[in-house]
């Protein structure tokens, strides 16, 4: 299956997914097409589309069994799977990565912990000794590291990435406000609150600007 | 200025500015359309189009004087005012959140934190006490807040949305995954790991699938 799925897709097979696992929580055994669609503010076409990239789901006039449906997109999104994480950097945001539980429910686990620091080299975090960033590419094949979390000063993220990529990595989670060169064939995905607060300035201020 | 800018040129209007920050500590005095460009992954006609929408700046053949553009971009994007905050949802996300030092560097001071458990009602956290998600409203109109950041589970953040709305807020960060419903002429941007987890999930799987 080689088919380009669009952002917009994958975002809204999260959202299916994530109204499946609630109905699922509820007791609801089936759920319509419109019916999903109404909880993701999309239209029943839209979600029948979505589904029909990856099978044939459901049954006319019947809907979905939701328990089926959810499993089938965990294992479209790969999260029945599980990858291993390096984190590189470990200062606050780093810090907050590390404690945050939705990694490892969605099968990020995070196997080693990096930073560039000589005072912070050697801190015990939880089960993680952090190591000297100067030997990421010998922790990278050393834990079979698959996905880098990158959360470093934007001066320094170019070059920790092109280190990892050429080290075998294949996704990166960016949590610099830049954007990154990465050569095809490696997912990067991009998380960044200072963009996002930039954008909502803008928003508001242009809001402002037209009141009275 | 009524015209709609697009999300991408906010985005990239958010790029320039970090590179004119970063040119402007290195004491560089101009920089080209090409170069400015070049630093952040467009085309010198898209800068040129990006910036056109807010006037006109730069000198044919001399570039852009680099301070000048960094305080206009600043003003475009309603960097230079404060925006009163309310942060609801007194977690793990939330506290985070508190510490993070972009908020205030950006203009965003948080001037309340709510909860709705009552074991965190009343704690202390630097010069902020933390309030009932109960007196929501009450607190809004009293600290005369304009953003409202939003950190609770994803089954309560449409209900604290629609009131943190109907309180007069015009502008929300969201934290949940998923995809909320607001009024027009109301701001909202959504960061949200998990999406981007599941995302980076999906990648991963597909292009694991296309392997050996």
């Amino acid at each position: 299956m080689t088919r380009k799925i669009s952002d917009s897709t994958v975002r809204r097979l999260s959202l299916y997914l994530r109204i499946l696992e609630a109905l699922e929580r509820e007791g609801i055994a089936t759920v319509s097409s419109e019916d999903l669609a109404g909880r993701s503010g999309t239209t029943a076409a839209q979600v029948r589309k979505d589904l029909s990239h990856f099978g044939s789901f459901g049954k006319r006039g019947l809907g979905y069994a939701v328990r089926d449906l959810r499993e089938h997109l965990q294992r479209i999104m790969g999260l029945e799977r599980r990858w291993r994480v390096v984190l590189v950097g470990a200062g606050r945001i780093g810090s907050a990565l590390f404690d945050y539980a939705g990694f490892r429910s969605r099968g990020f686990d995070i196997v080693a912990v990096l930073d560039a620091d000589a005072s912070k080299v050697g801190q015990r975090w939880g089960e993680v000794v952090i190591g000297d960033s100067a030997s990421l590419e010998d922790i990278i094949r050393r834990h079979c590291v698959d996905v880098a979390i990158v959360a470093v000063p934007v001066e320094a993220v170019q070059g920790v990435v092109d280190r990892v990529v050429s080290a075998g990595v294949r996704g990166i989670l960016n949590f610099a406000p830049t954007r990154l060169r990465v050569p095809e064939g490696v997912a990067l995905k991009d998380v960044s609150l200072v963009m996002e607060l930039e954008a909502l300035s803008f928003s508001l201020s242009r809001h402002a600007s037209l009141g009275p």
